[in-house]
């Protein structure tokens, strides 16, 4: 059997990681990761003239429901990553896209999967997906799209941080949409810097189910579940915005021999 | 009389500005705008043999006092922008470091002058400049250094504006200190959106006075002062941490005809 959307049409580019694209450590936060993931889409999209302008003119808009995040290593500060992009295989209401971030060598730093819907501009609900905003992608036409792991569902403890952060104008980005890739800032900012100096991004599970809006002020939640092996951990993570969950979230992480100082 | 630091080293750089370097108005924002200045500056020092590494090894650090920002027209999504630099010209104390931000065509889009001091890491004060750790830009040595504005010194009102603002994990660059281009955020996002989405940028003017760090919260402070001129608008902004002033701020702006959508 042939890899799904195989013969989707590939688009990659280079970037190269700044060093405001980092976090204290030099290593490239997941905000960073799914921000130039996204630009690779949107270029990619661009170059086959599926503009965002295009889209909107048919009263639609792309909306990311779930990612599903491996990170083999962060790209560190200065280096240049090729993104590759794929729209690989689509049904009538869901879209299948896969990333790939590889460094100069051509060695794989993260693989991204994700779901994504066509959602009304007017009701801001999901349509089927229009079948000329999808074909010059080349995807697959499925019955099925892979199903992405769900996070762990939340559950509040005693032990369980709790972090507000205010929606800022600046969390809007120029689709009008709070940049979904700005929750994994507050998700990660939710855990202790010893936690964040000490361990490295494994796998991300994410899944998205109500929008924030600007002004809003969201509550981040995080566990850090009792680990089972030796040198990983998993955090699970909710974001709500008055009792209403926003993301779900889970990560697994690596812990490091040493705090990075 | 030739223009101060005429023989300094200029360097130069392009930049493409990405859609998460832009508010929802496709228009980089103040932060970007910094970011990529002193990106540029700092690929000029690493080429120069002046790396971050090779500059602390003298157990000092380069720390930005003051900026004074002119912005023809903020560069937008996707627009490809050059950054030149130059460390113009110093003296035992301060050093004088200009940017020039422009457009595909050359034209001018922002040009921002600031002044730095040297810092010793173990004492944090400042101490004299290291006439090795400049000699490689060839700034021009003089006795006094051009005098940048001074900020409005600020003044609560009734009708000042007051948001607090937590200093995030993801707010610490990779130099290990609170990355200074983020008080753009939370300086601009203090004022309404309705606000922000009538007014250009025109000119900045800031000054530091003490050090932001991880974990604390900031107070910024806003007013938006009488215009005295139609399609001009003066606003004021102090960021503080426990009253203790940190940040000085006085921006000019341009009264769009209508709000932005």
């Amino acid at each position: 059997m042939a890899t799904l959307g195989a013969n989707a049409s590939l688009y990659s580019e280079q970037h190269r990681i700044t060093y405001y694209e980092c976090d204290r450590t030099g290593r490239a936060t997941l905000t960073t990761l799914i921000d130039i993931a996204v630009l690779a889409s949107e270029d990619q999209s661009d170059a086959l003239g599926l503009t965002t302008e295009m889209v909107q003119s048919h009263g639609v808009g792309w909306v990311v429901t779930q990612y599903a995040i491996d990170i083999t290593r962060m790209p560190r500060q200065d280096e240049v990553v090729t993104i590759a992009v794929r729209g690989s295989a689509y049904n009538p209401y869901f879209a299948y896209r896969e990333f790939w971030i590889r460094d100069a060598d051509g060695q794989q730093l993260a693989y991204i999967t994700s779901i994504w819907v066509m959602m009304s501009q007017t009701t801001r609900r999901i349509v089927k997906i229009l079948p000329e905003l999808v074909a010059p992608y080349q995807s697959e036409v499925v019955k099925r799209i892979p199903r992405l792991p769900r996070p762990i569902s939340f559950e509040a403890t005693d032990t369980t941080i709790t972090k507000p952060y205010h929606v800022r104008f600046f969390d809007i980005d120029p689709n009008r949409h709070v940049n979904n890739a700005h929750y994994f800032d507050w998700l990660v900012d939710t855990l202790p810097a010893t936690f964040l100096l000490q361990h490295d991004l494994v796998h991300v599970d994410v899944r998205y189910e109500n929008e924030v809006k600007y002004g809003q002020t969201v509550t981040a939640h995080a566990n850090i579940l009792p680990s089972e092996v030796a040198d990983q951990v998993t955090t699970s993570h909710l974001i709500e915005v008055d009792d209403e969950k926003c993301c779900e979230v889970t990560i697994q992480w690596r812990t490091l021999p040493e705090p990075i100082q």
